[in-house]
C-alpha cells in the first residue's frame, strides 16, 4: 500500500539524488531516506566517484535504530557483488522491516532480484512509487545500460529569434548573469560536457563550473576531427587539474604536446554520433552536456539523439543574418520538422529557461 | 479619494473598452461604467465606427438614475463639438455627482479642458485610477495625436529556433490551431493589418477575422511598391466585400483593374516606415497589426517604429537553414541588438504566445 506519507518521503530521497547528478558516474546518484514512526532518522545520496550507495550511508547513519525502520530509495538496491558489499544484504542485516522504491533497475544483475531476495527475507516491499520521476532521475544510468548511450542534455543560450551570434559573430553574452550562473549549476549536474572544436577556438572557454560552493567538474570533451584544438587553449592548459578528453578521427602535429599536457585521447569517427555516445557509455559517463557550437547541436539534433533541450532565452532580437543555434537540418517540408514537448520552464533575471524533451519520447501525450 | 471600489469598476470599464479595440477608429475605444448606491446601473463601449461615445451610451442608459451616480471612463471625456454634443455636457446635464478618469485625454482640444468644466459645474472629478491600463488601453489613440502614427503590432509564427519556415518555404502551419484562432482575434482589435506583396504572393491570405461571433474585419494594408499584387489573389477579389488598401510607389499595369476591383491605392514611398505610418494616421487608423513577412518585419524592427511584438511559438525545430522570421538586420555587436521587455505569456494549445515591448518604451524599468 501506498500512502501520501511515502511519496513525501520518496520525493525527499529524489531531492537527495538531485544532488549527486553528475557526480556518482558509472553508478547511478541514488536518494535514500530511513524513517522510524514518522521521523526522519537518515537521508543519504549515493558519494561522489559512485561508492559508498546512499543505503550504505544511510543505514550506518541509522545504525541500530534501523531495526523496524521503512527504507526509501529512489532505485531498487544493488543485490551483486560490487566494490561495496550489496545493499540489498545490508538492508536485511539491519533489520529494516520494510522497503520502498521509486524504480527497478534496469542493471540485469540486479532487476527486480533484489526485490525478489528482500521479501523471501520477510521485508514488506513496496515498488513504483513516484516511479516516473525516479526514473527521469535515473535516465542517465538506464540509458547507459539499456541503450548504451548516456542522458544527452543539448544546451544553448539564444535570443527570441534563435540566434547565438551576431552577424559578425559576436556572442559574449547572449544571456544575463543569472542565467550564466544557472548553466555552471547545470554543469556540475553532469558527468560531461560536449563541445566542437570551432567553439573551442572562437570562445576559447574554460567549461569549468564556477559556482561557489560547488568543487565539482565535469569531465571536458572537445569534438576534434583533425586533432586541431590549440595546446595554449585555456582547455589544454588546465587539462592536468580538470580531465580534457578530446575525440579525435585523425592524428594531429600536436598529438605529443597534448598527451604530455594531460590529455585523454580517444581515436572515434568524429561524423559518427553514435559511436561517440557509445564510446561515453564505456567510459562510464551517465550524462553528457552538449554546449554546442552549431555543427555539433546540428549533428546531435538530425539523428535524433537527444533527451532534453535547454533553452537559455534572452530577451532580444539579431535579425536573420544573426548566427542560429543548430547547423544546417536540411529540412524541407515541415512535416519533417522535429518536434518537442515543453517540460518547464524557469525565470532567471530577465532571460527565461525552457525545458523541452523531443516528443517522440513522450509516449502517448 | 481613490477606493478599491474605484479600481474595481474602472477595471470594468477597461474590460467593455477592451472589447472596442479595432472598432472604433478614427475615435479611442472608451469604455464607461455608471455605478448608484454601490450598484452598476450603466455600462458601456464606443460604439463600432467610434460613434456614440462610450458616456453618451451610458447615461442614455441611466436615464434619470444618472443623477447622484459616479461615471467611470477610461480616458477623459470629450469637450468640444465633434460629431456628437460634447459628453462633458451630457454629463454635467445629467446630474452626476462624481466622475472618475483613467487617463487625460491627449487631444489638445480636450486634455484637462472637460475636467475643469465638470469642476467648475461641482461635479467631484477624480482622475489618474488605473491610469497606466488605462493609457495602454488607448495607446493606439495616443500615439496617432502625439506622434502622428498607430500604436503598431508586430505579430509573428515561429519555432523555438525563430523560423517561419523549412528550408524551402514550406509554412503551413507552423503553429496549431488554438494558436492561429487566436490571431483572429487579435486581428480583430486591430484597425488595420499589414503585410508585404512577397507574403500576398506567396500565402495568397484573406487576411480576415474567422472567429464565431466577431463580424469586424480590419482594413487590410499591402505594401506593395511596384503594384505587384495579382488581381486574382483572395485580397483583390474581395475588396468590395472588405477593404484592401494596396501601399504603392510606382504604378503598374494592372491600376485600372484593381480600382475596379474596388481596391484603395495609396501613393507613398515604401521603404519609407514613417511615412507610411503618417499615412495610416492620417487616415484614421489607431491600431496597425504587421503580419510580416521578414522583409517588412525587418523594416519596422529596424527602424523601431513598433510597440508590441507577438511571438507565437510552436514547440518545433527547423535549423539554420530555416527560414528566420525577420530579414537581415546588419547587426555587428550585441551592444547594438534590440533589446525587449517580456509583458506576458499565454499558452495556447502547445504553443506559447509571448508578448514584447521595446526596452526603450519601458522608462525605468
Amino acid at each position: 500500500m501506498t500512502s501520501e506519507k511515502d511519496i513525501k518521503h520518496m520525493k525527499a530521497a529524489l531531492s537527495l539524488a538531485r544532488r549527486g547528478l553528475g557526480r556518482c558516474a558509472p553508478n547511478p546518484a541514488v536518494g535514500c531516506v530511513i524513517v522510524k514512526n514518522g521521523v526522519v532518522i537518515a537521508r543519504a545520496r549515493t558519494a561522489d566517484g559512485g561508492r559508498p550507495h546512499a543505503e550504505a550511508i544511510a543505514l550506518e547513519m541509522a545504525g541500530d535504530q534501523a531495526k523496524g525502520a521503512t527504507l526509501y530509495a529512489t532505485l531498487e538496491p544493488c543485490s551483486h557483488q560490487g566494490g561495496t558489499p550489496p545493499c540489498t544484504q545490508a538492508i536485511i542485516d539491519s533489520g529494516v522491516k520494510r522497503v520502498v522504491i521509486g524504480t527497478l533497475d534496469v542493471d540485469p544483475r540486479v532487476k527486480g532480484k533484489s526485490i525478489k531476495i528482500m521479501q523471501e527475507s520477510g521485508i514488506d516491499v513496496v515498488q513504483g512509487v513516484c516511479e516516473e520521476e525516479c526514473r527521469q532521475m535515473h535516465l542517465g544510468f538506464i540509458n547507459r545500460i539499456t541503450k548504451n548511450r548516456p542522458y544527452v542534455t543539448i544546451k544553448t543560450a539564444c535570443t527570441i529569434d534563435g540566434k547565438v551570434a551576431s552577424a559578425s559573430g559576436d556572442s559574449q553574452w547572449i544571456t544575463g548573469e543569472r542565467a550564466r550562473h544557472h548553466v555552471h549549476m547545470i554543469r556540475s549536474q553532469h558527468d560531461a560536457i560536449l563541445i566542437g572544436v570551432g567553439t573551442a577556438i572562437v570562445d576559447n572557454p574554460r567549461l569549468t563550473t564556477r559556482v561557489d560552493g560547488i568543487e565539482h567538474n565535469p569531465v571536458r570533451i572537445v569534438l576534434d576531427s583533425n586533432m586541431s584544438i590549440d595546446p595554449k587553449s585555456r582547455l589544454v592548459q588546465s587539462a592536468k587539474e580538470t580531465p580534457l578528453w578530446v575525440l579525435y578521427s585523425e592524428d594531429g602535429p600536436n598529438k605529443k604536446t597534448l598527451e604530455d599536457a594531460g590529455v585523454i585521447l580517444h581515436q572515434v569517427d568524429c561524423y559518427d554520433i553514435e559511436e561517440i555516445l557509445r564510446l561515453l557509455a564505456d567510459e562510464g559517463i551517465n550524462r553528457v552536456l552538449i554546449e554546442g557550437g552549431a555543427q555539433v547541436h546540428g549533428s546531435f539534433l538530425r539523428e535524433g539523439h537527444f533527451d532534453e533541450l535547454l533553452l537559455y532565452r534572452a530577451p532580444s532580437l539579431l535579425g536573420g543574418d544573426g548566427m542560429s543555434f543548430t547547423a544546417h537540418l536540411e529540412i524541407f517540408t515541415l512535416a519533417e520538422r522535429h518536434n518537442f514537448v515543453r517540460i518547464g520552464e524557469q525565470v532567471l533575471g530577465d532571460d527565461i529557461l525552457e525545458r523541452y524533451r523531443p516528443l517522440k519520447d513522450m509516449g502517448a501525450m
